[in-house]
C-alpha cells in the first residue's frame, strides 16, 4: 500500500519519528486523566512561547472538533457566522456548527483564491439589518492556509478583524494547515493571529505529522468562558489527554511543525510549475488546484496517480496535495506527467 | 392611533368581522383540549375540500412556528434547506428553521423578484458534492407570494417541485401570504400546490384578516411523521385550539380570504400604477416595491406615511404594503404622493 | 355539546366576558406588529402595579412556551433544572425545556403533596459533586398551584428561594393555575413571587378565563438577557400581539383573575368535602384528586361525569378539576354522586 | 510521577505494549482517510467474530462519544433514556445525550449495586402514561461493568431486553469496562450482548489498555440509520482512522483485552478481601467501594494512596481502581494498609 502514489490529502499521511517517539516518551506509569497530567499542563506555556502571548490552548483529536466547539463558545444559537463559501465549516463538515452552537447560520460572502477580503465583509455586515428577526451577527470564520491552499498575510488578516471587531464580532481562524501558511509567508507565529487581531485558532497538527492532535487556542482570554463544559459534553475531553499533548508539545518544540511544512509546500511549489497555466489558485501552502480537463485527468490516474476530482467531475478541476511525507520520485514523477499534458 | 397612514406590514391589520365573530360563536361550553374539539376536528375536512384534495392540517398560532416545524419534520439537523436569499426564513425568522431541525444549514440560490428557478435550483444540485463530509440536502423552501410580493404561476411551481423530488428533496411552500398570491394568479388554491407537486404548505391567515391563525398543511401525508410531537414540544399545541381552528374554518369557508386578499392586491395595484417607473418589482399580490430615493421617502413621511425602508436606508427603496382593510382615501393619499415625488 | 358534565381540565373552558370584549376592543385600525403596539407596551406597567415592583412581561399564547422560554434563558444547554417529578414540565411538556435550552436535564427532587421542600433541595445540592463532567445546576423550578392541586405558602417559596440562590441558582415558577392560588393563600401576588425570591414567572391567564394568554414575568431584571431572541426563533413572537397582550390587561386590570379564580376555587372545595376520606391532596386550588377505585371511577362516568384517571388506569385515582365556569348544577351533582360512592 | 501509588482510574493507566506496537505498525505510506483505510475496512469482520455475529463497529476516541452518539440513534429529541441513577450517562458526560439528541431526557430507575432489573424496569414502563404531552420512551442504558464495578449476568441482561423490547424500545449497553465484565463471567463475549437482546454497544478499550479507542458496536444492522452522518457533524469521524482501528483491531486480536481485564480484576478481588466487611458492593470487575471514614480515607492518603471520595466527601466512602499495569507491589501495600484499619 505504501507505494500507492497518493495526492488525495495531507491526512493520508503517516505519523512522523518525532511525534511517534513523543507518544511512546508519554507512555509509563499513571497520570491523572482529562487533562490533569503534566503534558496537558505544559500547553499553555510552550504554545504561549511558541506565539509569543499569554493564550489558553485546549487538546482535541479533530479539525472539525476544534472548529465547532470554538465557534460555538462564540456564537450564541441565533447568531451568524460569516465565513467563504469554500470554507471546510461551510463545505466538509456535515453542518457542525450548526450541532455545536444549537442553530447558528453560516453567512457566505465571497472572494477570490477562497479568501475573504475586509472590503466584502464590511460590505455584506454594513449592508444588511439587524433586528429581533435577523439572525444576529457572531463571529467571522477564516482559513490559514485556505481552502484552496492560499495565505492571508499579516495585513490581510489585520484588516478582517479590524472589520469584524468595529461590528462587534469575534474572529475565528481555522488553521488545520496553519504551519504550511507560515512556513509559506515566512513570518511569526503570531502575525498572522493574535497581532492581526485572531481572537481564537483551531491550530492543527495531523495533517502536518501528527496521529490525530488539534488545539483550540485562545488569544483573547475572556473568551474561554464555557469552552471547557462544552468540550466535555461533545465527547471531546480525551481522558488520556497526555498523548494527545505530547503530540502537540513535540510538534512545536521539536520544530517539525516547520521543518515537515517546508518540505510540503516546496514539493507543492514544484508540481505548481509543473502545471503551468493549468494552475488555478496560486501555490502559497501544500496544495495545487489544476484544469486538466477530463482527458488530463484520466491520463494522470491511468499513471497511478491518486487525486480528488474538485468541484463535479464535470469540471475537469483537480486537487492535488503534498504531504509532508510524499515520496519525492512520485512528486518528480507527477510533474513529469503533468508537463506532458 | 387608527388614523395613522400605515403601510408597515398587513400585520398591523385588524381582525375582519367574519373572523371575530366565529371566534365568539366558539366560546361556550367546555371543549376537551389540544385539539380535541369539534372545531380542530372539521380542519383536514374543510381545508381538504378547499384544496381539493386529501390532506392533514394543524392550525398554530404565527407563520415562523408553521415554517419551522414544517421543516423540521422535513429535514435531518444535519440537512440543508434550499431557499431564495430574501426568504422569511432566512432573513427574519432568527434562525428559528436552525433551532427547530437542531442544526440544519440554509443554502442559499439567487432568483429574480424573489423567486427561485427551476434551472437556478438545478443547476445548485447538480455542481455540488454530497458525501459524510458534507450537510445532506433534504427540502426546498419557497415562498407564495415571496417576499417582493411576487407570485409563481402553477407551471414555474411545478417546475421547482420537479427538480427538488428528482433528487429527493421534498417542497414546502411559505405561504404566510398564500390567499394574495391565488387571488392574483385566479387558480385553484390546489393547482399552485399539491397539483404542482408541494409537500407540505404553511397557510397563513393571519396577514389577512384573522387573530393568529395558521396552518401546517401536509399534502404528502407520509410526511406527517412526528409533526405533533415536535408541535407539542415547541410549545405550539394551543389548549384552546378550537379558537384557533375557527378562525380557519371560518376564513376558508366564509370566502374572506379571498375577499380580502383581493382587496388588498386591488390597492397594491393601485400604489404600483402610480409608483410608475420607479416600481422594483412587479406587483402581484399586496406589496409594492419602490425606488424613492432619500427626498421621495422623506416627503411621503413628512406628509404622514409610514413604511418601512427596503434594503438598508442608503439604499432609497421603500416596501408599501396594503392590508386587507386599508383606509381607500390613504391609498388615494399615497397614490397621489407618489405621482408628486 | 356545552351540557357535558366535563371536569377533565379547566383549559376546557369557555373565555370570560370581559376578555373577549378586550379582543374585540383591540381589534380597530392598524397597529405596529410584534409588540410595538400600546396594548403590549403598557404591560411592564400594569403587571408592574399588580405585582408591586418593577418588572419585565412578555405576551406569549401557551403556557409550555412560557416555562421553556424562562427555563432556556436561566438554563445552560448544560445545565440541571430541579423539579418535582410531577412537574408539568417534567410530565407534560414533551421534553420542551430539554428542545429550548438544547438538552437540559431535569433533575427530579420529591415531595408530599407535589411540593419541592427546601430541605430536599438543599440535600440534593449538597450531597452531590459538580465538575466538568457533571450536568451543571443552573435553576430551580416550582410550580403554584401545583400539579396536585395545593399551594405554596410565602415562607416555603421563601425558604426555597434561599436555598437555591444560595447555590447560585435561579427560580423558575409554573404559574399556569396563579391565580387559583393567590386566591386560595389570600395573600399579596408579590408575596409568593418576587417578595419571596423568584426570578422569572411563567403567569397564566389561559386556563382562568383567557383564550390564549400568558405571560413570563422577569422579576430578577438581569435575567431577561436575550429572551427577546429566543422567543422570536422559537416562532412564538405573535405578530398581532395586541390581542394577547389585550387578554392580560383585562385579565389583571378588570379584577376577573381573582373572580375567576375564587369561584373555581370555592367549587372545587365543595367536591373535595363530598369526597371526603377519599380526598388524595388537600384541595387548595381548582383541582381534586380523588381514590375513586375502578368501580367509583365507573359509576361516575356511567353517570355522564368526564374526568381523567390519574396515574394508570388501574390506580383507581382520578383528577376533577373545576373551572371558572363550571355550572353550578353539575358540580351539584358531581358531590352527590360522589357522596354516595 | 510513576511512583505514585493511584488508585483513582483506570484511565490513568498505561498504553499496553500490543497496542503501542499496533499503532506504530500501521505507521508507514499514505493510507486513505476517514475510514477508507484497510484497518478500518477490517474492524466490522474482526469484530464481528470476536462477538459470533454480523455486525458493524464504529471506531471513535473517547467513551462518551460512544454513549452519546449510539444514543442519538435510538432516541429521538422528544425521547426518554431509561438509566440507573449511577449510569455514566447521567452522572458524567455533562448532559452529552441531551446534546446529541436534541434535548431528550434521562428517565432514572433504582436498583441495588447500581443495576437495573427488569422488574423495576417494567413497573416504570407500565405506571406511565403515554402521550403526545409526555416524553417518549425511546431507549434503555445499561452498563456492563456498572458504576460500582458489578455485572450483570446474561439472564440478567436478557431480560431487560425482553422488557425493553416488549415496549418498543432499543437498548444500549455502555460496555467502557465491558472486558472486566466479561472476564469476570467468564461468558463469551456474545452471551451477554448480542445473543441476550443487546441491539448497540458502547465497546471500549481505553481504560483497559488502549490510548483512545472505543467502537460503537450495532448488533442491530437495522439501527445504524444515519450513525455516519450524526458522527461526523460531532467531529468524531477521525480522518488518520487506521491508528484508531489498529488499537482496536490488536486489543481483540492478541487476546490483551482479556488478560489486562483478568490482572486488574484480581487484583480488584484482593482488595475487595482486603476491605473485609467495609466493602459496598461485591466486586465482580476491577473497581471497589469501601467504607472507610473520614479518618480511614485520611491514613490511606497519608500513606501516599491515591483515589476518589465517593459520593460527598463527608459520606465517607472510597472508590479504588484497579488498572491493568497496576503495580503489585502497591496493591499488597493497599490491602495491608486497608487490613489495618
Amino acid at each position: 500500500m505504501s507505494h500507492a502514489k497518493r495526492f488525495f490529502s495531507d491526512n493520508t499521511a503517516s505519523i512522523c519519528a518525532e511525534i511517534l517517539e513523543a507518544i511512546a516518551a508519554a507512555n509509563g506509569g499513571h497520570e491523572v486523566a482529562y487533562g490533569e497530567d503534566p503534558w496537558t499542563g505544559r500547553l499553555d506555556e510552550v504554545l504561549g512561547e511558541f506565539f509569543g502571548t499569554e493564550l489558553r490552548a485546549f487538546p482535541l483529536a479533530t479539525g472539525t472538533a476544534a472548529n465547532a466547539l470554538a465557534l460555538a463558545t462564540l456564537t450564541p444559537p441565533y447568531g451568524a457566522i460569516y465565513c467563504h463559501p469554500e470554507a471546510h465549516i461551510a463545505v466538509d463538515e456535515c453542518s457542525a456548527p450548526g450541532f455545536f452552537t444549537g442553530g447558528a447560520q453560516l453567512a457566505l460572502v465571497g472572494g477570490e483564491h477562497a479568501k475573504l477580503t475586509a472590503e466584502a465583509l464590511a460590505a455584506t455586515l454594513e449592508g444588511q439589518t439587524v433586528s429581533v428577526h435577523s439572525v444576529q451577527p457572531a463571529a467571522v470564520s477564516i482559513s490559514q492556509a485556505t481552502e484552496f491552499g492560499t495565505a492571508y498575510r499579516p495585513a490581510e488578516v489585520a484588516a478582517l478583524c479590524e472589520v469584524a471587531h468595529e461590528h462587534g464580532l469575534h474572529v475565528h481562524m481555522d488553521g488545520a494547515r496553519f504551519a504550511n501558511a507560515v512556513a509559506y509567508l515566512g513570518c511569526h507565529p503570531g502575525d498572522v493571529t493574535w497581532r492581526a487581531g485572531v481572537d481564537v485558532l483551531s491550530f492543527g497538527a495531523t495533517k502536518n505529522g501528527a496521529m490525530a492532535a488539534e488545539a483550540v487556542v485562545f488569544f483573547h482570554l475572556g473568551l474561554v468562558r464555557d469552552f471547557e463544559l462544552r468540550r466535555k459534553r461533545a465527547g471531546h475531553l480525551l481522558s488520556k489527554s497526555r498523548f494527545v499533548a505530547a503530540q502537540l508539545l513535540a510538534y512545536v518544540e521539536s520544530g517539525v511543525w516547520r521543518r515537515n511544512a517546508l518540505r510540503a509546500n516546496a514539493l507543492a511549489q514544484s508540481i505548481g510549475e509543473a502545471a503551468g497555466s493549468r494552475l488555478l489558485h496560486p501555490v502559497q501552502a501544500n496544495e495545487v488546484f489544476v484544469a486538466l480537463g477530463a482527458a488530463g485527468k484520466a491520463s494522470l490516474r491511468a499513471a497511478g496517480f491518486e487525486f480528488y476530482d474538485w468541484g463535479s467531475p464535470a469540471s475537469g478541476a483537480a486537487r492535488l496535495v503534498a504531504s509532508w511525507d510524499q515520496d519525492e520520485r512520485h512528486v518528480a514523477a507527477l510533474c513529469a506527467a503533468l508537463a506532458a499534458i
